[in-house]
């Protein structure tokens, strides 16, 4: 049994993360404020021994005794990292360096979750993690994209420095159940927005893809990642690509509902197109999504549905 | 005559920019650590009545009542800034917003001194500030490019979230009077290996090329894009452009000696081409360099020796 810290621990991919860790038998301390994550989310592990739930901003630095961190805290959607784009920088650098100078000390092992966001608007189709990204320095979306980029810098440069054994994912979109509905996550959005019969919102003209992951594929490449021996970042995500235009339609099928679909202006710097290469994680990890784009809808479906008639 | 601050007002860039700021008739103050930079070269303006020198890292915060800040403090040159990478980014990052947050709380104007580095080994040339360029964020130089991108990112989240006045400068290669002669960058070690007879030292096969300004024209740049209205990022560098092979012979025929240019290894990363599209500091600050390269190095060859025969 290992004592794991996982920063970010209350969120979306973090609860997950946390089930898994705890359903194999170790000992779980949870890092977060509660910013874009609930306590609800991990509410039913609330009293059990080998878990521990602690109100902490990663931007501060922490002392505790573990083996493994998985550091994740850092708000994921658009709307939240734009929100107070300081505030995220400060998160994903400040944030990324306190947890790996506790690394440094307590010769923990260290797992960045960083993004596809790093490859930016790619003009390499699919990305391989060689890819060294093209990304606006100072367009919106560069409070959360260099943030990452530099916590991957620190990364490799404690690795370098200090020896601290490290391990870096980088996750294509995901969705699943306890996505926050109101993150502004096309995912959620779409979901939500069927199921109240409302128009699905489009941003630009479709025509942009994204490759979507199921929760449970990203959580086994998170946990074999952190447990293999290879120390390059290795890109997660399914290469199942849509248009967004498609992935309307998908849901609309899938729900079962006859709604419009509306288009509003698009995004500045919204990346055309995205899709993982993941020779990598497949070669060294043993590693490919197990979910197909369909499924996982479906699963997450029911959850929305569950939760909004819990609501009303 | 206002109050100015300069950090990293001790390095090389730093003082002529002082001494500038002085002659001005400005009260300038100086912080520094003193890392690469020198108290000699400022030692001429220590007594003045309008001159104040403090140690100070900035990766701590400060407090005084400024005007203008010149935000320069970070080491510039490879060997430097790749000593302590992490120290790098820290210098770089939390430098930077100490900078920033005294600015918001002054309303001072605050100016960061970046780099061509956020364009890395650009594919596209020469290269205008709309690139968003090319840059590995793990590997040797990534402390220092990734470090700098970020700045640029707090700076305009500063100017987005807290209205603070910011201006950004992406300086080009720079050489002049006062250059550290051990700091490893291209012009000073080729000018002390002709001057001492050695061989010039050419990392990879010497096609890779870079451009080079003199010391005076970027400073009459950098004031005048603090002194005018235009908040974008603006180049700065001289678009005379050389491989450095072809520079390697200048120097040996500037300096008259007959050594020889030997080969090593080319470094990981090392930028093929670099040249600056100076259109916006044309069109904005009424700026163009109008010292030569060869005009330039004239002079510094002279101060390379001057401090040749101090020393011995
Ligand atoms: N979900 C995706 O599609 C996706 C894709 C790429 C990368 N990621 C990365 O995975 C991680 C988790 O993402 P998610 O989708 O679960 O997002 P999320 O917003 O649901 O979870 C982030 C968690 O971090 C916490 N947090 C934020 N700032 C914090 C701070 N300063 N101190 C302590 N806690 C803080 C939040 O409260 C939340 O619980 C993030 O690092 C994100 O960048 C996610
Ligand atoms: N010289 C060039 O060709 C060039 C090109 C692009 C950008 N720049 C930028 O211009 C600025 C000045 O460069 P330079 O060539 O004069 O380099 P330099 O190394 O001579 O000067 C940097 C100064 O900053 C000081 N410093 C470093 N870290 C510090 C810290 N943590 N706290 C306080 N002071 C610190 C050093 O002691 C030094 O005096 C830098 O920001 C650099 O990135 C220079
Ligand atoms: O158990 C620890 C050890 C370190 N840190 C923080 O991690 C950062 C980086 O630590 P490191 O030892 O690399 O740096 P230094 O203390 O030398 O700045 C510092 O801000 C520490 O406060 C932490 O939060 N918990
Ligand atoms: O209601 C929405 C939300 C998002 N998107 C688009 O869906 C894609 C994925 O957006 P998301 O915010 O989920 O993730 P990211 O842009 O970070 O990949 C982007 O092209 C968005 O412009 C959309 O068309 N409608
Ligand atoms: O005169 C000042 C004002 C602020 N800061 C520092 O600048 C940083 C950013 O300041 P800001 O007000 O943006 O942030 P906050 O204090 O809210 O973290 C903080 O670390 C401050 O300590 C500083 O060094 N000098
Ligand atoms: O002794 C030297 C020092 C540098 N360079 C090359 O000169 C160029 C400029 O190097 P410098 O360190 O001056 O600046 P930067 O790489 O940051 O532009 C690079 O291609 C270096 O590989 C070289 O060939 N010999």
């Amino acid at each position: 049994r290992k004592r794991i810290l996982v920063t970010g621990g209350a969120g979306f991919v973090g609860s997950h993360l946390v089930d898994r860790l705890m359903l194999m038998g170790h000992e779980v301390i949870v890092l977060d404020n509660f910013f874009t994550g609930s306590k609800r989310n991990v509410q039913h592990w609330l009293g059990h021994p080998h878990f521990e739930l602690i109100r902490h901003d990663v931007v501060d630095p922490f002392m505790i005794e573990v083996d493994q961190i998985y550091h994740l805290a850092c708000p994921a959607s658009p709307p939240h990292y734009q929100y107070n784009p300081i505030k995220t920088v400060k998160t994903s650098v400040m944030g990324t360096i306190n947890m790996l100078g506790l690394a440094k000390r307590t010769k923990a092992r260290f797992l960045l979750t960083s993004t596809s966001e790093v490859y930016g608007d790619p003009e390499e189709h699919p990305q391989k993690e060689t890819y060294w990204g093209h990304v606006n320095p100072i367009g919106p979306r560069a409070c959360y994209d260099e943030g990452k980029r530099v916590a991957e810098t620190l990364t490799y440069s404690y690795m370098h420095q200090d020896e601290v054994d490290v391990r870096v994912a980088r996750i294509f979109n995901t969705f699943g159940p306890r996505m926050n509905e109101n993150d502004g996550r096309v995912v959620s959005n779409f979901i939500m927005q069927a199921l109240r019969g409302d128009e699905l919102t489009i941003y630009g003209d479709g025509q942009q893809t994204r490759s979507f992951q199921y929760i449970h594929d990203l959580v086994d490449g998170l946990i074999l990642l952190m447990n293999k021996n290879y120390k390059e970042p290795v890109n997660l995500g399914n290469p199942e690509e849509y248009t967004i235009r498609e992935f309307a339609e998908m849901i609309k099928s899938e729900i079962n509902v006859d709604v419009e679909i509306m288009s509003l202006p698009p995004t500045e710097d919204d990346p055309k197109r995205r899709r993982p290469h993941i020779g990598r994680a497949q070669k060294y990890l043993g590693w490919a999504p197990k979910f197909s784009v369909g499924q996982g809808i479906r699963e997450t479906v029911q959850y929305f549905k569950k939760t909004k008639a819990e609501q009303s």
